[in-house]
């Protein structure tokens, strides 16, 4: 199974490919898509969508892991960001890939077997599971990373489950 | 000149389109884009989407025109309302169409003359300045054709600011 995580974002999206199979990762591919902070919003909009896209023909996953969007302190961030992330959504359909949404806890969880590890252990989790002697960077990769094996492995415990 | 008033929302997206010339408006469409309540959320955007780019094929608008988001109350709904207003800007984008923003309080200035103005008396004045026997329905579009009316009124004095 192939699997795209993504971290959402409209200055930086967090985008990583990975394969699980057998109980074991490997890394296709860790990308940050960037857009430029003056260019008009709808620009960047489509920088990522087009990035996105790029990623979902190279992989052709069967699945998009994306993080939940909560509203904290700053909503004029959070409005960018989820304008950002409804773009990549429609990206995701028009591949015909089913998406996925995780919150940060259940990615913990799954990752390190703890909700509230530190991100350091996270991404030593990471960097163990992918074979890799360092996490990529920067952050937003890492969690995107963090999110792509979250999904593998429920995705994983689902299928353990359908085969009784 | 052309414009494409827009109001975002996931479930309905007020549309507009009206032609402005000379101080004289008219209307060229008013329309509902709405979604199934049981449809995976990008499956509703790709139908925002689709629908929005239609209007701007038959259209060929010279400005897109969309409501500023605010947050409010229910974060949940805003989310998912950014998430469909990032698909209108892309599909913006995808035609060339530069877009506009006006906070409520713009539009009701523009259209009525007074930023605190009454739903109805906004309604009023889009039917009496498009020539109609009643305001178009739902509210959604009523909104959408008040923000179309709020730009023709904007870009004509900038317009005329610019002839001297």
């Amino acid at each position: 199974m192939i699997v795209l995580g993504i971290d959402p974002g409209y200055a930086i999206v967090g985008a990583g490919a990975v394969e699980y199979w057998g109980s074991q990762h490997r890394l296709l591919e860790a990308r940050a898509v960037t857009t430029e902070a003056g260019a008009p919003f709808p620009s960047r909009l489509e920088t990522i969508y087009d990035g996105v896209s790029a990623l979902l023909e190279r992989h052709s996953p069967q699945a998009m892991a994306v993080e939940k969007l909560f509203f904290n302190t700053n909503t004029t961030t959070a409005i960018d960001v989820a304008q950002a992330r409804g773009v990549i959504l429609l990206a995701a359909r028009r591949y015909g890939v089913p998406v996925f949404e995780y919150t940060p806890l259940q990615v913990k969880q799954s990752v390190v077997g703890y909700g509230r590890a530190e991100k350091k252990q996270v991404q030593e989790m990471i960097r163990l599971l992918l074979h890799l002697t360092a996490c990529p960077k920067p952050d937003d990769v890492a969690d995107a990373l963090a999110i792509a094996i979250c999904h593998c492995h429920s995705a994983g415990s689902l299928m353990r489950l359908a085969r009784g």
